[in-house]
């Protein structure tokens, strides 16, 4: 069985399971748990760090009890904090992996540039002190498309064993206060897109132009790159499978539309 | 002293100092009292409830200590919460009354009819079970135009002397899963948006038409309404005042746009 899942990663240490935190895992976990009343194991698409949110992220795992896929989203909502919403539950062949299946991830990253701290939407966007340019930030976005070593973009502790990324597209857009960094690749490194983020924070403020950041990719070199942007902003929003999963619907529409949603 | 005020009322038991629970007043008057080192009483041009939110939110005090506008502003979100923020000081004319000077107050209220309710944005959003037709709340709403006597959407324990008031716009617009009330008057009664957005909601979701909110309307009686609209998703986005004062801004942008915004 495959779920859609919402979450609000603040409340959350992240996907993952961790021995004395919160996980979104071991919330989704139990409440599988309660509804077939035997313990149930899933497996995320993206597994997210503390404090990022995602509207899409795809969770599957094998149903022991052989229930509906309508049942299993009332019975584990019903069972669920309210931080946590399973959206579309369907059933999928034995061989899906919502890791291992899928192409593309895709991630939004909010951020706004106001001159005082929004009071609103706190840990659901990142403010960013100064204004920021969103064109000089999408041209020199343009830089990472393509199959790259993004090993300046990745974390310390990442665990992949390679470096490569293909970004498939990568934006910045601007609608009033709110800026959105909209980026796809087949997979992500470990804090890749808050590092790709924080570059193009600093190219906004005008504090580092595109040559910078052309000369970051090449160094390869995480300790020449920008500070990794908070979580707040960032939101796991969609992520793509093969069509022969008939995965519908591949996400759901975010809740404040971007112009061009 | 004039400030333009955002806060997010999720916190707060409204703007009202409560013998027992945290409001943004007392929130704001012990700020504003650190910088002053003495007491400072604030006025509000709209005395917000519990969980209604600000985006402009204008107050004033008598300044004791003749600090300037910016050592206001800073000093004072030093000393508040995050959750609320001051966005622009200003001197005003003695005779300047942050509720008595207004001539309309805006309020938006956003509602989602998403078939799962959000994970995110709790406490910010009102969700709605079944799909609204917001073309249809929008006709609807226009009967509410114009200097009309509001007792069937004044809560029962309304100190106003008056049940007459002048709606000078109203709106209903849908962008993706968003619905978004626009309502300018004169002034509100209390309840008076959230009374409104109820029977609007009702109307949207096909249980009533148009002519009922007509009858309503001159029926003159609370208990005919529908259900008042929980507090979530409403904010005080606006208030106007003569030029004479020349408040600048009058309000600061919508973090998340709406189209038409």
């Amino acid at each position: 069985m495959a779920l859609l899942v919402e979450y609000d990663g603040s409340a959350f240490c992240g996907w993952q399971s961790q021995p004395h935190a919160p996980s979104v895992q071991d919330a989704l976990e139990a409440a599988l748990a309660a509804v077939a009343a035997t313990p149930v194991r899933t497996h995320c698409a993206g597994r997210t760090d503390t404090g990022v949110h995602a509207t899409g992220q795809w969770v599957h795992f094998d149903d022991p009890v052989g229930r509906s896929a309508k049942a299993w989203v009332l019975g584990t909502n019903a069972n669920l904090p309210g931080t946590v919403r399973v959206l579309h539950a369907q059933a999928v062949p034995v061989d899906f992996h919502a890791r291992h299946s899928a192409t593309a991830r895709r991630y939004r990253y909010l951020v706004t540039d106001t001159p005082v701290a929004p009071a609103l939407y706190r840990g659901l966007v990142t403010w960013r002190r100064g204004s920021l340019d969103a064109g000089r930030m999408h041209k020199a976005a343009q830089l990472l498309l393509g199959e790259l070593d993004f090993s300046s973009f990745r974390a310390a502790g990442c665990q992949s064993r390679t470096p490569w990324r293909r970004v498939e597209a990568i934006s910045v857009a601007r609608a009033g206060p709110l800026l959105c960094v909209d980026i796809t690749a087949n997979a992500f490194l470990h804090h890749m897109v808050r590092n790709i983020a924080g570059a193009l924070l600093a190219i906004g403020a005008g504090e580092r132009d595109a040559d910078w950041l052309e000369r970051l990719l090449a160094c390869r070199d995480r300790r020449q790159g920008a500070e990794t942007a908070p979580p707040d902003g960032l939101y796991l929003v969609a992520v793509r499978y093969p069509e022969r999963f008939a995965l519908v619907p591949p996400s759901r529409p975010f809740l404040f539309p971007f112009p061009g949603d």
